[in-house]
Protein backbone atom coordinates (compact mmCIF):
# COMPACT_ATOMS: atom_id res chain seq x y z
CA UNK A 1 0.00 0.00 0.00
CA UNK A 2 1.43 3.32 -0.83
CA UNK A 3 2.37 6.03 1.65
CA UNK A 4 -1.12 8.40 2.20
CA UNK A 5 -1.00 11.82 1.00
CA UNK A 6 -2.30 14.79 3.07
CA UNK A 7 -3.11 18.58 1.42
CA UNK A 8 -3.46 21.33 4.07
CA UNK A 9 -4.94 24.19 2.19
CA UNK A 10 -7.15 27.36 3.53
CA UNK A 11 -10.82 26.87 5.23
CA UNK A 12 -11.81 29.00 1.91
CA UNK A 13 -10.12 27.26 -0.75
CA UNK A 14 -8.81 30.65 -2.03
CA UNK A 15 -5.00 30.48 -1.55
CA UNK A 16 -3.84 30.28 -5.25
CA UNK A 17 -1.21 28.24 -3.97
CA UNK A 18 -2.70 25.95 -2.53
CA UNK A 19 -4.90 25.56 -5.70
CA UNK A 20 -1.79 25.19 -7.68
CA UNK A 21 -0.54 21.94 -5.63
CA UNK A 22 -4.34 20.81 -5.81
CA UNK A 23 -4.53 20.66 -9.25
CA UNK A 24 -0.81 19.19 -9.41
CA UNK A 25 -2.43 15.84 -7.78
CA UNK A 26 -5.61 16.33 -9.85
CA UNK A 27 -3.07 16.25 -12.95
CA UNK A 28 -0.73 12.91 -11.39
CA UNK A 29 -3.99 11.49 -10.82
CA UNK A 30 -3.33 10.89 -7.01
CA UNK A 31 -5.59 9.96 -4.46
CA UNK A 32 -5.39 12.64 -1.89
CA UNK A 33 -6.75 13.53 2.07
CA UNK A 34 -8.12 17.45 1.63
CA UNK A 35 -7.46 19.09 5.26
CA UNK A 36 -8.64 22.48 5.56
CA UNK A 37 -7.08 24.83 7.92
CA UNK A 38 -8.59 27.96 9.55
CA UNK A 39 -6.00 30.89 9.15
CA UNK A 40 -8.77 33.05 10.23
CA UNK A 41 -8.80 31.12 13.55
CA UNK A 42 -5.14 30.99 13.72
CA UNK A 43 -5.15 27.30 13.00
CA UNK A 44 -2.19 27.22 11.67
CA UNK A 45 0.04 28.65 14.67
CA UNK A 46 -1.63 25.31 16.99
CA UNK A 47 1.34 23.06 17.87
CA UNK A 48 -0.20 20.55 15.42
CA UNK A 49 0.08 21.87 12.24
CA UNK A 50 3.35 23.80 12.67
CA UNK A 51 5.37 20.94 13.67
CA UNK A 52 4.02 19.63 10.07
CA UNK A 53 4.33 22.81 8.14
CA UNK A 54 7.59 24.12 9.71
CA UNK A 55 6.58 27.95 8.43
CA UNK A 56 2.94 27.75 9.58
CA UNK A 57 2.10 28.14 6.06
CA UNK A 58 -0.47 26.83 3.57
CA UNK A 59 -0.30 24.53 1.28
CA UNK A 60 1.28 21.70 3.27
CA UNK A 61 1.47 18.02 1.57
CA UNK A 62 1.93 15.11 3.82
CA UNK A 63 3.38 12.21 2.23
CA UNK A 64 3.88 9.27 4.51
CA UNK A 65 5.85 10.72 7.13
CA UNK A 66 7.85 13.49 5.59
CA UNK A 67 6.11 17.11 4.89
CA UNK A 68 6.38 19.45 2.81
CA UNK A 69 5.32 23.30 2.51
CA UNK A 70 6.00 26.14 -0.20
CA UNK A 71 3.63 25.20 -3.02
CA UNK A 72 6.15 25.23 -6.29
CA UNK A 73 8.74 22.59 -3.65
CA UNK A 74 5.90 20.45 -3.81
CA UNK A 75 4.67 20.82 -7.12
CA UNK A 76 8.32 20.23 -8.07
CA UNK A 77 8.56 17.17 -5.54
CA UNK A 78 4.80 15.15 -6.89
CA UNK A 79 6.37 15.35 -10.66
CA UNK A 80 9.80 14.09 -9.35
CA UNK A 81 7.99 11.26 -7.26
CA UNK A 82 5.12 10.24 -9.07
CA UNK A 83 5.46 9.04 -12.64
CA UNK A 84 2.00 8.55 -13.85
CA UNK A 85 -0.52 11.16 -14.79
CA UNK A 86 0.15 14.58 -16.54
CA UNK A 87 4.05 15.80 -16.32
CA UNK A 88 3.63 19.20 -14.52
CA UNK A 89 7.13 20.91 -15.53
CA UNK A 90 8.31 20.55 -19.25
CA UNK A 91 10.92 17.83 -19.97
CA UNK A 92 13.08 20.11 -22.01
CA UNK A 93 15.41 22.16 -19.65
CA UNK A 94 15.06 25.72 -21.02
CA UNK A 95 11.24 25.96 -21.05
CA UNK A 96 11.28 24.10 -17.75
CA UNK A 97 13.75 26.62 -16.39
CA UNK A 98 10.89 29.42 -18.37
CA UNK A 99 8.28 27.25 -15.94
CA UNK A 100 10.29 27.62 -12.98
CA UNK A 101 11.20 31.78 -13.26
CA UNK A 102 7.49 32.24 -13.99
CA UNK A 103 6.30 30.24 -10.66
CA UNK A 104 8.95 32.28 -8.76
CA UNK A 105 8.03 35.67 -10.26
CA UNK A 106 3.97 35.04 -9.47
CA UNK A 107 5.23 34.72 -6.06
CA UNK A 108 7.56 37.56 -5.51
CA UNK A 109 6.32 40.40 -7.38
CA UNK A 110 3.38 42.46 -8.97
CA UNK A 111 2.02 42.85 -5.25
CA UNK A 112 0.05 45.52 -5.83
CA UNK A 113 -2.46 43.60 -8.31
CA UNK A 114 -2.27 40.85 -5.21
CA UNK A 115 -3.39 43.03 -3.07
CA UNK A 116 -5.91 45.11 -4.78
CA UNK A 117 -7.31 42.13 -6.79
CA UNK A 118 -7.13 39.41 -4.19
CA UNK A 119 -8.21 35.96 -5.01
CA UNK A 120 -11.61 36.41 -3.44
CA UNK A 121 -12.48 38.42 -6.65
CA UNK A 122 -12.34 34.91 -8.12
CA UNK A 123 -14.00 32.66 -5.72
CA UNK A 124 -16.02 34.93 -4.36
CA UNK A 125 -17.21 38.17 -6.08
CA UNK A 126 -15.69 41.20 -8.03
CA UNK A 127 -13.85 44.34 -5.67
CA UNK A 128 -15.74 47.73 -6.03
CA UNK A 129 -12.75 49.91 -5.74
CA UNK A 130 -10.60 50.49 -9.43
CA UNK A 131 -6.91 49.82 -9.88
CA UNK A 132 -4.89 52.14 -8.10
CA UNK A 133 -2.08 53.99 -10.75
CA UNK A 134 0.96 51.32 -9.49
CA UNK A 135 -1.46 48.29 -9.74
CA UNK A 136 -2.15 49.34 -13.51
CA UNK A 137 1.69 49.63 -13.94
CA UNK A 138 2.03 46.43 -12.09
CA UNK A 139 -1.14 44.93 -14.61
CA UNK A 140 1.33 46.23 -17.39
CA UNK A 141 4.48 44.36 -16.94
CA UNK A 142 1.91 41.14 -16.47
CA UNK A 143 0.74 41.68 -19.60
CA UNK A 144 3.67 42.14 -21.62
CA UNK A 145 5.65 38.77 -19.90
CA UNK A 146 2.28 37.73 -20.77
CA UNK A 147 2.62 38.31 -24.21
CA UNK A 148 6.03 37.56 -24.71
CA UNK A 149 6.02 33.89 -23.44
CA UNK A 150 2.35 33.03 -24.96
CA UNK A 151 2.68 32.01 -28.43
CA UNK A 152 0.09 33.19 -31.05
CA UNK A 153 -2.83 31.25 -30.92
CA UNK A 154 -1.19 28.72 -28.36
CA UNK A 155 -3.15 26.85 -25.69
CA UNK A 156 -0.28 26.63 -23.15
CA UNK A 157 2.50 28.39 -23.29
CA UNK A 158 5.20 25.76 -23.50
CA UNK A 159 3.78 23.12 -25.99
CA UNK A 160 2.53 20.87 -23.56
CA UNK A 161 0.14 21.94 -20.46
CA UNK A 162 2.34 22.64 -17.18
CA UNK A 163 1.65 23.61 -14.02
CA UNK A 164 3.17 27.15 -14.86
CA UNK A 165 -0.17 27.54 -16.57
CA UNK A 166 -2.35 27.10 -13.75
CA UNK A 167 -0.51 29.93 -12.06
CA UNK A 168 -0.37 32.54 -15.09
CA UNK A 169 -3.85 31.92 -15.64
CA UNK A 170 -5.07 32.72 -11.82
CA UNK A 171 -3.06 35.75 -11.99
CA UNK A 172 -4.50 36.92 -14.70
CA UNK A 173 -8.28 35.65 -13.47
CA UNK A 174 -7.74 38.36 -10.72
CA UNK A 175 -8.28 40.82 -13.33
CA UNK A 176 -10.59 39.08 -16.07
CA UNK A 177 -13.01 38.21 -13.38
CA UNK A 178 -12.86 41.51 -11.97
CA UNK A 179 -13.60 43.40 -15.26
CA UNK A 180 -10.53 44.90 -15.33
CA UNK A 181 -9.46 45.28 -18.99
CA UNK A 182 -7.30 42.38 -19.97
CA UNK A 183 -5.54 41.76 -23.67
CA UNK A 184 -8.82 39.54 -25.57
CA UNK A 185 -5.60 37.17 -26.73
CA UNK A 186 -4.75 36.68 -22.84
CA UNK A 187 -8.12 36.79 -21.49
CA UNK A 188 -8.84 33.88 -23.58
CA UNK A 189 -6.26 32.00 -22.82
CA UNK A 190 -7.22 32.61 -19.06
CA UNK A 191 -10.52 31.50 -19.47
CA UNK A 192 -9.31 28.04 -21.58
CA UNK A 193 -6.77 27.28 -18.68
CA UNK A 194 -10.16 27.98 -16.28
CA UNK A 195 -11.76 25.42 -18.18
CA UNK A 196 -9.40 22.18 -17.16
CA UNK A 197 -11.52 19.93 -15.21
CA UNK A 198 -8.49 20.26 -12.57
CA UNK A 199 -8.91 23.66 -12.21
CA UNK A 200 -12.83 23.22 -12.19
CA UNK A 201 -12.39 20.39 -9.25
CA UNK A 202 -11.04 23.57 -7.15
CA UNK A 203 -13.54 25.60 -8.24
CA UNK A 204 -16.43 23.81 -7.29
CA UNK A 205 -15.22 23.52 -3.65
CA UNK A 206 -17.83 24.19 -1.45
CA UNK A 207 -16.51 27.76 0.37
CA UNK A 208 -18.16 29.16 3.74
CA UNK A 209 -19.81 32.18 3.62
CA UNK A 210 -17.89 35.36 3.58
CA UNK B 1 33.99 26.71 -27.96
CA UNK B 2 30.56 26.45 -25.29
CA UNK B 3 27.94 29.14 -25.17
CA UNK B 4 29.92 32.08 -22.55
CA UNK B 5 27.66 32.89 -19.89
CA UNK B 6 26.88 36.18 -18.46
CA UNK B 7 25.58 37.34 -14.83
CA UNK B 8 23.83 40.35 -14.60
CA UNK B 9 23.47 42.18 -10.92
CA UNK B 10 23.07 44.66 -8.78
CA UNK B 11 25.82 47.45 -9.21
CA UNK B 12 26.06 47.42 -5.15
CA UNK B 13 26.41 43.68 -4.97
CA UNK B 14 23.62 43.57 -2.74
CA UNK B 15 20.80 41.72 -3.96
CA UNK B 16 21.08 38.39 -1.90
CA UNK B 17 19.49 36.76 -4.95
CA UNK B 18 22.05 37.75 -6.93
CA UNK B 19 24.70 36.47 -4.65
CA UNK B 20 23.19 33.62 -4.25
CA UNK B 21 23.71 32.80 -8.32
CA UNK B 22 27.02 34.19 -8.20
CA UNK B 23 27.78 31.96 -5.82
CA UNK B 24 26.30 29.22 -7.73
CA UNK B 25 28.30 29.89 -10.87
CA UNK B 26 31.82 29.76 -8.31
CA UNK B 27 30.99 26.32 -7.09
CA UNK B 28 30.04 24.74 -10.51
CA UNK B 29 33.75 26.28 -11.64
CA UNK B 30 32.35 28.19 -14.36
CA UNK B 31 33.99 31.04 -16.35
CA UNK B 32 31.37 33.90 -16.39
CA UNK B 33 31.05 37.69 -17.31
CA UNK B 34 29.60 40.10 -14.67
CA UNK B 35 27.22 42.73 -15.42
CA UNK B 36 26.51 45.49 -12.67
CA UNK B 37 22.93 46.66 -13.33
CA UNK B 38 22.11 50.21 -11.64
CA UNK B 39 19.06 49.74 -10.45
CA UNK B 40 18.93 53.43 -9.02
CA UNK B 41 19.75 54.81 -12.39
CA UNK B 42 16.74 52.60 -13.85
CA UNK B 43 19.08 50.80 -16.09
CA UNK B 44 16.83 47.61 -15.32
CA UNK B 45 13.90 49.52 -17.36
CA UNK B 46 15.94 50.44 -20.23
CA UNK B 47 15.21 48.42 -23.77
CA UNK B 48 18.08 46.31 -23.71
CA UNK B 49 18.19 44.47 -20.37
CA UNK B 50 14.25 44.62 -20.16
CA UNK B 51 14.41 42.69 -23.02
CA UNK B 52 17.05 39.99 -21.47
CA UNK B 53 15.16 39.91 -18.00
CA UNK B 54 11.36 39.94 -19.28
CA UNK B 55 10.45 40.96 -15.38
CA UNK B 56 13.17 44.18 -15.63
CA UNK B 57 14.63 41.77 -12.69
CA UNK B 58 18.51 41.27 -11.35
CA UNK B 59 19.77 38.78 -11.82
CA UNK B 60 19.12 37.40 -15.07
CA UNK B 61 21.86 34.68 -16.26
CA UNK B 62 22.78 34.98 -19.79
CA UNK B 63 24.29 31.48 -21.79
CA UNK B 64 24.26 31.97 -25.32
CA UNK B 65 21.04 32.97 -26.70
CA UNK B 66 18.85 32.38 -23.93
CA UNK B 67 18.40 34.60 -21.08
CA UNK B 68 16.91 34.34 -17.60
CA UNK B 69 15.54 35.69 -14.36
CA UNK B 70 14.77 34.70 -10.84
CA UNK B 71 17.44 33.31 -8.88
CA UNK B 72 15.92 29.68 -7.72
CA UNK B 73 15.28 29.18 -11.29
CA UNK B 74 18.87 29.81 -12.74
CA UNK B 75 20.44 28.16 -9.83
CA UNK B 76 18.32 25.03 -10.88
CA UNK B 77 18.39 25.66 -14.74
CA UNK B 78 22.73 25.87 -13.65
CA UNK B 79 22.51 22.35 -11.25
CA UNK B 80 20.59 20.34 -14.53
CA UNK B 81 22.65 21.72 -17.15
CA UNK B 82 26.55 21.88 -16.05
CA UNK B 83 27.81 18.56 -14.30
CA UNK B 84 31.36 19.61 -13.33
CA UNK B 85 31.68 21.50 -9.91
CA UNK B 86 30.29 21.15 -6.76
CA UNK B 87 26.52 19.72 -6.72
CA UNK B 88 24.34 22.55 -6.08
CA UNK B 89 21.30 20.72 -4.91
CA UNK B 90 20.70 17.65 -2.08
CA UNK B 91 20.03 14.52 -4.69
CA UNK B 92 18.48 12.51 -2.39
CA UNK B 93 14.35 13.64 -3.51
CA UNK B 94 13.36 14.46 -0.12
CA UNK B 95 16.10 16.69 0.87
CA UNK B 96 16.28 18.34 -2.41
CA UNK B 97 12.55 19.13 -1.73
CA UNK B 98 13.38 21.02 1.47
CA UNK B 99 16.24 22.57 0.03
CA UNK B 100 13.33 24.15 -2.64
CA UNK B 101 11.40 24.35 0.48
CA UNK B 102 14.14 26.82 2.24
CA UNK B 103 14.72 28.89 -0.71
CA UNK B 104 10.93 29.47 -1.50
CA UNK B 105 10.31 30.34 1.60
CA UNK B 106 13.36 33.34 2.09
CA UNK B 107 11.72 34.53 -0.93
CA UNK B 108 8.87 34.93 0.00
CA UNK B 109 8.30 34.91 4.35
CA UNK B 110 10.36 37.34 6.90
CA UNK B 111 9.88 40.75 5.09
CA UNK B 112 9.99 42.40 8.66
CA UNK B 113 13.78 41.33 8.27
CA UNK B 114 14.58 41.96 5.23
CA UNK B 115 13.28 45.42 5.40
CA UNK B 116 14.90 46.32 8.58
CA UNK B 117 17.70 44.30 8.26
CA UNK B 118 18.47 45.18 4.38
CA UNK B 119 21.78 43.31 3.18
CA UNK B 120 23.54 46.68 3.17
CA UNK B 121 23.67 45.92 6.75
CA UNK B 122 25.92 43.24 5.73
CA UNK B 123 27.87 44.63 2.89
CA UNK B 124 28.06 48.43 3.84
CA UNK B 125 27.84 48.66 7.78
CA UNK B 126 24.96 48.18 10.68
CA UNK B 127 22.03 49.97 10.94
CA UNK B 128 20.99 51.97 13.67
CA UNK B 129 17.58 50.85 15.07
CA UNK B 130 16.65 48.30 16.88
CA UNK B 131 14.68 45.48 15.38
CA UNK B 132 10.40 46.04 15.76
CA UNK B 133 8.22 43.48 17.31
CA UNK B 134 6.94 42.55 14.42
CA UNK B 135 10.72 42.11 13.04
CA UNK B 136 11.33 40.19 16.68
CA UNK B 137 8.32 38.08 15.73
CA UNK B 138 9.47 37.07 12.18
CA UNK B 139 13.49 36.46 13.67
CA UNK B 140 11.89 33.51 16.05
CA UNK B 141 10.16 32.15 13.35
CA UNK B 142 13.73 31.86 11.80
CA UNK B 143 15.23 30.71 14.61
CA UNK B 144 12.75 27.80 15.17
CA UNK B 145 12.79 26.74 11.31
CA UNK B 146 16.43 27.18 10.92
CA UNK B 147 16.99 24.84 14.42
CA UNK B 148 14.80 22.40 13.05
CA UNK B 149 16.82 21.71 10.09
CA UNK B 150 20.36 22.07 11.21
CA UNK B 151 21.01 18.56 13.09
CA UNK B 152 23.55 19.50 15.98
CA UNK B 153 27.15 19.79 15.45
CA UNK B 154 25.98 19.84 11.11
CA UNK B 155 28.18 21.65 9.29
CA UNK B 156 25.62 21.81 5.89
CA UNK B 157 21.69 21.49 6.88
CA UNK B 158 21.85 18.92 4.23
CA UNK B 159 25.34 16.85 4.92
CA UNK B 160 26.60 17.82 1.90
CA UNK B 161 27.01 21.90 1.05
CA UNK B 162 24.04 22.80 -1.32
CA UNK B 163 22.89 26.32 -2.12
CA UNK B 164 20.29 26.54 0.58
CA UNK B 165 23.52 26.94 2.86
CA UNK B 166 24.11 30.05 1.10
CA UNK B 167 20.14 31.52 1.50
CA UNK B 168 19.82 30.95 4.48
CA UNK B 169 23.17 31.66 5.89
CA UNK B 170 22.68 35.16 4.25
CA UNK B 171 19.35 35.77 5.94
CA UNK B 172 20.86 34.66 9.42
CA UNK B 173 23.93 37.16 8.90
CA UNK B 174 21.59 39.94 8.22
CA UNK B 175 21.08 39.98 12.19
CA UNK B 176 24.18 38.37 13.25
CA UNK B 177 26.45 41.11 11.10
CA UNK B 178 24.17 43.86 12.66
CA UNK B 179 25.10 42.82 16.51
CA UNK B 180 21.02 41.58 16.52
CA UNK B 181 20.86 38.84 19.53
CA UNK B 182 21.12 35.12 17.05
CA UNK B 183 21.21 31.71 18.77
CA UNK B 184 24.66 30.81 19.57
CA UNK B 185 24.44 27.20 17.14
CA UNK B 186 22.63 29.31 13.95
CA UNK B 187 25.43 31.78 14.54
CA UNK B 188 28.44 29.74 14.17
CA UNK B 189 26.75 28.25 11.30
CA UNK B 190 26.65 31.77 9.28
CA UNK B 191 29.86 32.25 10.16
CA UNK B 192 31.22 29.19 8.79
CA UNK B 193 29.47 29.37 5.87
CA UNK B 194 30.25 32.59 5.40
CA UNK B 195 34.11 31.87 5.21
CA UNK B 196 33.40 29.30 1.95
CA UNK B 197 35.53 30.87 -0.59
CA UNK B 198 32.11 31.25 -3.34
CA UNK B 199 30.86 33.08 -0.81
CA UNK B 200 33.60 34.94 -0.27
CA UNK B 201 34.71 36.18 -3.59
CA UNK B 202 30.99 37.99 -3.87
CA UNK B 203 31.88 39.61 -0.56
CA UNK B 204 35.08 41.02 -2.24
CA UNK B 205 34.02 42.97 -5.05
CA UNK B 206 34.83 46.51 -4.84
CA UNK B 207 31.44 48.27 -4.33
CA UNK B 208 30.95 51.83 -5.09
CA UNK B 209 30.41 54.42 -1.89
CA UNK B 210 26.96 55.00 -0.29
CA1 LIG C 1 3.31 28.00 0.98
CA1 LIG D 1 -20.49 27.28 -2.09
CA1 LIG E 1 15.20 37.78 -9.61
CA1 LIG F 1 35.24 48.48 -1.64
Amino acid sequence: MPDPLRLYVDAQFTSPYAMSVFVALHEKQLDFDLSPVDLGALEHRAAGFSQLSLTQRVPTLVHGNFSLSESSAITEYIDETFAQGTALYPAEPRARARARQLQAWLRSDLMPIRQERSTEVIFYGPASAPLSAVAHQSAKTLFQVAQALLPDDAENLFGEWSIADVDLALMLNRLVMNGDAVPQRLASYADRQWQRPSVQSWVALERPLR
